[in-house]
């Protein structure tokens, strides 16, 4: 697609300073954007890349302007900004109404003409789709579930029977939404599987990433808040609860009937244990593990960082002798008769 | 399902306090249970709900029904109980046999009447399905897998070829079963693959989570124990054997020749290094490290729990140097002409 | 595959010690290979195995062979003298050329009669397939996305629109290929997603396992070099760069735009942050966490290994104190008039 600067400055709300008919068809980073390209600047570290830009367009805060070589569209948040315009160069293809012969769908299930169903799409039972949700490639669909309009669900996702999803709600490929949580009961021979008799919720505007998984509830729902954002290969275990417009990062795991604030930022890979609660406005680092509730908002972590191998086998060996060594120290301050501190 | 309380007090070995003809028909917490609804008390921190319930009926243990208000069926483990009860409130939807039009069978495969095949699937050559498997839409069977009686693979499950898989045995979605196991030689420039011939075998009364992967060995078998129940995302690498009624938790991963003992309790996104030992009846808490074997039953763990970003950067700045404060208090206790601990 | 020692012997460049018309038809280790069975010794270590084996022949140097009572082939690398040779034996079933009438091929697309294209198999306009190139039920191939000759993509991939793939690539069931990348800008009161308008770019003999997600860029693409070998479950963010033959365990998380060199060997479970460089030629030990650029060469880790449950609460207790401890190590020294290390 191809824009010109005026129409980009009205729709971001932007303040042009360039030529109005001068046109740009894509985008590019600040170091490699060429004329044809729209770029932004959100980092000042960046700049010596903006002074030697060749850009058709930067978006950029006003104190970066007189740096620009380049046309400019002066915005409050440029990154915000960018985002915005990506949307005019986006490279999905693009979408088409209607059924693939090959679909599978239920008669008893709604579908209106506005939805897009993809080949070997399976849909099955009582399933009721918004207007214009399309459902892409030998995705799955199960009894019962109902999905809000104008979602995206891109191809091989499996969603399983009873589960609720709001309007404007994105999953990507080989997502699982709502398998059975993980409840037995020892029997003392074996384990004793407990039905999943809960379902799913997931609110609206909500973006789910490849390959995550949100298990059904084991009684009552497994809720996912409105505008939550989960990456890749995230697990949301039964009965977990994530509120509003929070961001998890690729491969966490958040234990059975966890509940997570609003607006929480959770890093790559943190772990997060069973029945705790975090308050809203926390953030974690990126692996850390939460092994109880947080009810403080702020930044939080734990994992270690990496050391060369042999210093790192020597701290790891002393490690395992910490207690002690802490008691010989408040031998040595008694010896001393010293701070009473231990 | 609607069933009275004496057809629960016989099927749970039960002894009712309460109307035999009343009815119930879902499962609720012991918080929200209506009365409708059956719940449970497991865990005695819950009985201000007990006595505030207006469930149905609760499975409870003989010490808390005088303080239950509503009809009790009391049992010596209620959490055991209400597994067992669960199964009659399933949501689940009930699948009837026979193969959908759209599925490809090889003409080789062995499939009897009772059997359900889904939309989509594909059943390779020699495949081998006993009574009352159900596939359910788009997964795929391998050439020559053997799949035991009643069980069932939900929506978009790979399952290579040379699989054996035992009777009863639950795989949930886009979990895959018999990749190749991870191993290359290598060259000198880079890396040759090593053909992974083994295959999987998996016991009966299995149940696989979500996005689990279990690959195939390299030369000999990768083997799942009966009544073993793995979690979602679960990575079970070439030749791993995780021996009977073992229970892993989301997230764990076992790299190549690892042995896992029965009944051992691995907690979620727990890592267990290759070619070790584990024996039986050990648990091992959340995001640990196993990195040499373990002899002895137990709990084990090691990770490190979250703090606040300060306190928790400057700990770990220390941690940097913890041989070092090892040797500086040696020194110090030399000094002191102390004890010859170190 | 029946082969006679001579065969392999000339195959594998190896030196024969027995009978050249000696037959195998199959692989076993070197504890339990029976007299059809080729086997190999590249760990001293089993040597007590190699003297009691009835192996049919084994891959074995020069200085094993005097313990070797059954016919020997010597090489300089008995492993990836194996590696070659176990490819013979592969158990995959063949497949041949050819469309399934059940797959759903874009007239615009370009797939050679060489091409063989399982059931359900979906390819979307533009794509184009290399000569001789598998794909396998189920899976799934987006608009434009071009793939080298010879490759093998297993049941239930997927890969998005614009991703291109190198030659003799094998990319394993449930990974995903070309997700958008999580790319959001907070708005105030939420998340505005960024289009993610890069692509994908993946070497020529590149493996990629089992649920391993590999995102699109978000302006410029990601990118798989040549040899690369990506283990199961891997997540691999936009904008990430890994150099050629390097061989990533399962379960690692790279964070958006990081930058792996060649030859690196990164560990089960290791996290990289974002916007990191490491270079050439570095091996990180599993469930390690990279927070910051590597710019050497060797050998790092991180992870604290399992202790039994009350030494390990005893420690992780003292370490939430021990910036505290080193502060009271120094005053101890102070006190003594000694050392100034802090």
């Amino acid at each position: 697609m191809t824009v010109t600067l005026e129409f980009l400055a009205r729709e971001l709300d932007a303040e042009l300073h360039g030529p109005a008919d001068a046109e740009v068809s894509g985008l590019g980073t600040i170091g490699a954007a060429g004329p044809q390209q729209l770029t932004f600047l959100a980092n000042s570290r960046y700049r010596a890349f903006l002074e030697n830009t060749s850009a058709g367009a930067v978006l950029l805060s006003a104190e970066q302007r007189e740096h620009c070589p380049v046309p400019a569209l002066v915005v409050k948040d440029p990154y915000l900004a960018f985002a915005k315009a990506s949307h005019f160069f986006d490279t999905a293809p693009p979408v088409s109404a209607g059924i693939h012969p090959s679909a599978v769908v239920d008669p008893s299930a709604t579908v209106p003409e506005s939805v897009s169903l993809g080949p070997n799409v399976v849909i099955d039972a009582g399933v009721e789709l918004g207007e214009g949700t399309v459902v892409m490639a030998n995705s799955v669909i199960g009894a019962g579930t109902r999905i809000g309009g104008q979602g995206r669900i891109w191809p091989n996702v499996t969603i399983y029977h009873g589960v609720t999803i709001g309007p404007r709600t994105t999953i990507h490929s080989h997502a699982v939404i709502g398998a059975d949580g993980f409840g037995f009961a020892f029997n003392g021979a074996g384990w004793t599987k407990v039905a999943q008799v809960g379902g799913v919720r997931i609110g609206a505007d909500v973006e789910i990433g490849a390959g995550t998984t949100i298990d059904r509830g084991a009684i009552e729902d497994t809720v996912i808040g409105n505008g939550v954002i989960l990456d890749n290969q995230i697990q949301v275990a039964h009965n977990v609860v994530i509120g509003d417009h929070s961001a998890l990062a690729g491969k966490v795991g958040i234990a059975g009937s966890s509940r997570i604030g609003s607006y929480c930022m959770i890093g790559g890979a943190v772990g997060i244990s069973g029945h705790l609660e975090i308050c809203d406005q926390v953030q974690i680092l990126g692996m850390s593990l939460v092994s109880r509730s947080i009810t403080e908002p702020g930044t939080y972590g734990s994992a270690l960082p990496v050391d060369k191998q042999d210093r790192y086998r020597r701290n790891v060996a002393r490690f395992r002798h910490l207690d002690e060594l802490s008691r010989r120290v408040r031998r040595l301050e008694k010896a001393r008769g010293g701070s009473s501190e231990d």
